[in-house]
């Protein structure tokens, strides 16, 4: 297996992580607290039915327990929503997250890419709903969108999912960085599992919660016998207890949300005016991240200096000298770009 | 989804588990240690590759570390092994661990059972060898097998394979209890994935390590293919980062290992002897649990006392009246004593 993606400090020295999109400010306390208490539990097996973490979820998002199936990741769920669909043919724009491609190869299936232009900044088009047709199993789509940060608007996403009604295919909606965005409780598709029986939305703990060492996702639909089916279909005790444990509290946790929304809006905004004066192009984000294009040289360079950054070579769509790097504390920003002006000095 | 799994504390109320097969030493120290730093770590996605922790297991295993593949616990891997061999017919032993034919039926395939004899105590027999065909595609044996506490005789196992390698097909040896006997070195098949091809051994540290919460298991094969398959099928970072470093400690504590053992050996003794004046019949068992038969309403009677035993009425090949239970530390096994003296006397 090659692996490109972001957050492999593993097999390089790094200081400082920009690779990953994780929320800086950590995990929040009650949940650190709560993962630390299913350590000294860990000789019980998790609950399969998740019962506790998803009345929480309930309560918190304002749907209905049965519509929220838990996973080991939302990658699990990408999997396990591509074998039980028995997808042939899926579609999504380019550049997007290789998991959804990954799930449909595994499932047997193809994916078919839509390339996004450049020029336009990467916009979701027209020309992307257009491709929907009978052959097509799902659509995948991820808002705002990773690598790029592009948020799609509702009108647009709503779009997509009527196009897939008339084709009889599933519109998978990854809601993953969604919670970075102000005002995500109205761009947010959660809720519309009730009016489109094709909708699935994913969400994450792991990027908006910091919680991607301890695995956690999870999957709304309101169609009960996919729901069902995937349940079958799933590993017992996918989820494990510090996962289970520590996302029931960290929902409860309402002033670590409106902080985080501040500091990414903050620190957003800094790092694209000062990356303005430092990369060939930056491109417009809404999310806990930036997509900028730049000397191909850089990647080497920061890592020389401790830094990892997301080289998106690998990316469909995508080529050599596209990055991304995370937002992160004001103060690991600020070394960012401080290795970043050495750089061009060079 | 059903379920009739041990370990269910989520929606009974209790103070003694003894339906769930985990060492009852607890994780070791080392381990809860390192869980605890991971849990500080948890911004950091785990090491898809699981470098470090695959490492430590080639060394206490002799194996090649190319050989291993760890899961989020063998429950993922053995759903993987059937998706990859896009298994069709598969066998296995009656009464026997039930995730198995789950697994099949997700690949699609069948499960075939061959019903063991209560009367020979649930031994392996010549017959089940002989099911093995040409339309095989995979033979599941646990040894010693959950819930009878049974071990398979190495020669038993070896002509096994040899019927399989006949028959084009593979035999996946569950070696999650097999730790818990003394000689388990000798035992196991972990280095006959060298000589037998078709071999796949699973290995647990669910329940040695008492690390059911975390979730951590691992396949040994030598078959490049299907270890390749299984690792691209496999949804990225399903190895928890507290699994992962917890058990990287858990293998140094040999100590840990040999208490274990004594326990074992000494509480299992006690308890079989207990319960044979107690029970209408007792089990041979090689494990930490024990399999036996009584009144059907002794399940009943433990929950209100706050005991929690496993009803085996959902087994194929068992029944309503079969009980399972673990084998804990010698305060809480005179505790299960003494209730099911006090239920005989009702």
């Amino acid at each position: 297996m090659n692996y490109f993606h972001g957050g492999d400090i593993y097999r390089n020295d790094v200081k400082y992580d920009f690779s990953v999109n994780t929320n800086p400010l950590g995990m929040p306390e009650e949940g650190a607290e709560a993962a630390h208490r299913a350590i000294e539990l860990s000789s019980c097996y998790p609950d399969p039915f998740c019962d506790a973490l998803r009345s929480a979820i309930a309560e918190n998002d304002g749907v209905k327990k049965e519509s929220i199936t838990a996973g080991n990741g939302t990658a699990q769920l990408i999997h396990l929503i591509c074998l039980c669909l028995g997808v042939k043919k899926a579609l999504a724009p380019a550049p997007c997250f290789c998991e959804y491609e990954r799930a449909v190869n595994t499932a047997g299936g193809k994916m078919h890419y839509h390339i996004l232009s450049e020029e336009d900044g990467f916009k979701p088009d027209e020309a992307f709903t257009d491709c929907i047709d009978r052959k097509t199993d799902i659509v995948f789509i991820c808002s705002p969108n990773n690598p790029t940060g592009r948020l799609y608007e509702r009108a647009y996403i709503e779009g997509l999912a009527k196009k897939c009604l008339e084709n009889n295919a599933y519109l998978c909606i990854d809601e993953c960085f969604l919670p970075f965005c102000e005002a995500e409780d109205r761009l947010s598709f959660k809720r519309d599992i009730y009016y489109y029986p094709n909708i699935i939305v994913l969400r994450a703990f792991t990027k908006i919660y910091s919680m991607a060492g301890l695995r956690l996702g999870y999957m709304l639909s309101n169609d009960d016998a996919l729901t069902n089916k995937i349940r079958e279909m799933m590993p017992l005790w996918s989820v494990s207890l510090p996962a289970q444990l520590a996302g029931t509290e960290v929902l409860k946790d309402k002033r670590y949300m409106s902080e985080t929304l501040k500091l990414i809006r903050d620190e957003r905004k800094y790092l694209s005016n000062e990356l303005k004066g430092l990369a060939k192009k930056v491109y417009e984000s809404s999310a806990n991240f930036i997509l900028f294009r730049a000397d191909e040289g850089l990647y080497d360079y920061m890592i020389k200096n401790g830094i990892l950054i997301r080289s998106c070579a690998d990316f469909t769509g995508l080529g050599r000298g596209f990055f991304r790097i995370a937002v992160k504390k004001h103060y690991e920003n600020e070394i960012f770009i401080e290795s970043f002006r050495n750089y061009k000095e060079v």
